[in-house]
């Protein structure tokens, strides 16, 4: 079954808030066996929401609302809905609200306006309020259970691959002929430092053909692929440390504590993470992590050697097992000539080796910060799958 | 000018993601006389999207359509468009990409799609990449300044405030006589670490009703308000150090180097961030810091000492000004009877005294460990301003 979600509400198309309504229904329809297939935002107009109403009824035969259903004046859209049904305003009692009648009220504990489904002939409406908390509630305890009655559950499998160290083109090359096997549809999507492929596949065949799809994606792409699903790199990584019971410490100079910051984002990361140092300025890397003052001198903060001693420096000073350390030019500032903004040093010093690798990182100081944490744990993922 | 904004992804549809591009290009327009009055999210399908052309361009003379313009085999908004303008597609050669023929090229140094522009008659097309980094460069870059030739300016005169340190309810009761003020119109955006504070107003006396009501905001919030229209806190506490020249080094121990990231997210922060350590064990806290054992023993990792202690180490071990110090419980685990989680104690060292705060904040761990970022920062500010 399509589905079309409106969402009401000038501040949603006026720049003041994020529209979070749309993606979070979606949320919760997976498992049903309908798809959204448009989302509309229009304000708080009782014309605009007709209009779109009857366009929308057009295409599909359901229709989720969202927004304007409150008490004061700028809530137009229970006024649009009535009219569009052609019904009149009654007064239900229980819950003290004004509904159009004849429709299926859904209780709303969290707030004051009730959610509502109206139906007719074959058409389907269903209004909810635009408050995320309501809207999550009626979702979960209303219409889910109610739509489970009317529509078949999906036979929809899918699978998420994390992936690093490819560019979109690559991936695209590497499994090209997988993704255009019939019935099979994906979305790769970009982000900033990795990449999500999707696979998606209904029918009888759906798990079958999502299974033979993953086998062989895993196949093309290896150690690419990080994680699963919604598995972050770092809780990818912090699995590795704990299954291998290896302690890290990090000594951070471009990133200044990211790295850190996201391995400890992960709940239980104490056990694997001892802690770490920033180390800024030369002296820093001196005071803290014995760099030599000559090596400093002569090869530069941001250079294979710095790294390498960073690393093997902060491992020795916290008595743990992988020591890590980056050091790059995040920029806009501090371009030499030989050394270009988004050069990186990454070293991961280990029990009996030390490796280094370099970088050049392209963007502004934020997300070459970001790129050099990413790379930095994906040197330390590999270290502990390879072994 | 009316416009309808268009944004193409199966992400943006399946629950994947939350569709922030609209916000974001009606963010970027205020200013400029148009309006948008109509949002669409449809998925990466070709004849959705010539559907959704033809019936937009049926209500408004400009859309603005976002994503699927990259190189992949799901990015198929070039191909409508172009087939929607009846064009061929040609090789642009300086951004070397596949673009309509006779199209505006802007270019895109963010990312390997340009943005295109369409005219014909009195119809306006603007495609733009869907990557928000790629999006909000040539919105600001390319788009802007191309619609400022060709759309009046409005005469909106704004402000924006940012707050920290007051509930929503409290802000509200404070400025309530001003907000009511005829022709002011106002919005409060509380986000998860401080609060947004927007006024704005139209026509001849704008200017004159806005910087009033800015007096009289600034006079009744104090320094509460610790920046104006983007500025972060980290920016703020950036200028201060710097007007002061005074540096800083953080210890961090809950919050895990969250601190030391956002201060150097800043350009030229190496002016004053000297660096720091991250100590996640007592053994980091004793060998880096010098901590007495008895102390941490006795008192405990999260207790007013301990953070004295670590803020007065780490001025100590790297020789600055400012040594500032967090210790808490982040959670899930970690949690002892009379030491909840959220319970976190920041500490500020100066040449003369040390200062330390107690509090106790609610949420996940890692929207603690924010929260716990942003206290500690505002200690820095309010210490700085306040001599």
């Amino acid at each position: 079954m399509k589905i079309e979600v409106i969402n009401i509400g000038s501040e949603l198309i006026d720049g003041t808030r994020v529209n979070r309504n749309l993606s979070c229904i979606a949320e919760k329809l997976k498992g049903l066996d309908c798809e959204i297939t448009r989302g509309i935002i229009v304000g708080d107009d009782e014309k605009e929401i007709l209009e779109v109403l009857n366009d929308s009824f057009r295409r599909v035969k359901m229709i989720i609302i969202t927004g304007g259903l409150g008490p004061t004046l700028d809530d137009v859209t229970k006024k649009a809905i009535t009219k569009f049904f052609n019904r009149r305003m009654v007064v239900d009692n229980n819950n003290q609200a004004l509904v159009p009648q004849a429709s299926r009220i859904l209780p709303n504990p969290k707030g004051t306006a009730p959610g509502l489904i109206l139906e007719e002939k074959d058409k389907m409406l269903v209004a909810l309020p635009g408050v995320p908390e309501e809207l999550n509630y009626l979702l979960e305890e209303a219409l889910i259970p109610y739509l489970k009655q009317k529509v078949r559950l999906s036979s929809m499998a899918r699978r998420t691959f994390k992936i690093y160290g490819l560019t979109e083109v690559e991936l695209s090359e590497k499994i090209r002929l997988i993704l255009k096997r019939k019935g099979l549809r994906f979305s790769i999507l970009p982000r900033q430092i990795e990449i999500a492929l999707k696979i998606e596949a209904g029918g009888n065949e759906a798990v079958n053909l999502i299974q033979g799809a993953e086998e062989e994606i895993k196949r093309n792409l290896g150690d690419t692929i990080y994680g699963m699903e919604e598995e972050t790199l770092e809780e990818v990584v912090g699995l590795l440390l704990s299954m291998e019971k290896k302690k890290i410490s990090v000594a951070e100079s471009c990133t200044a504590g990211l790295i850190s910051h996201r391995l400890t984002n992960v709940a239980g990361s104490s056990q694997y993470f001892e802690g770490g140092v920033i180390v800024y300025s030369n002296k820093g890397k001196m005071d803290l992590l014995g760099l030599d003052e000559k090596l400093l001198k002569e090869q530069g903060a941001v250079s294979e050697e710095t790294a390498r001693a960073m690393a093997v420096g902060v491992k020795n000073l916290t008595g743990v097992d992988l020591g890590l350390a980056v050091t790059g030019i995040a920029g806009p500032g501090g371009e030499m000539t030989d050394k270009p903004i988004g050069l990186t040093f990454i070293a991961l010093a280990k029990s009996k080796k030390t490796v280094v690798q370099k970088f050049q990182f392209q963007g502004e100081r934020e997300l070459i910060k970001l790129k050099a944490s990413q790379a930095a744990l994906n040197m330390v993922r590999l270290s502990l799958i390879k072994k």
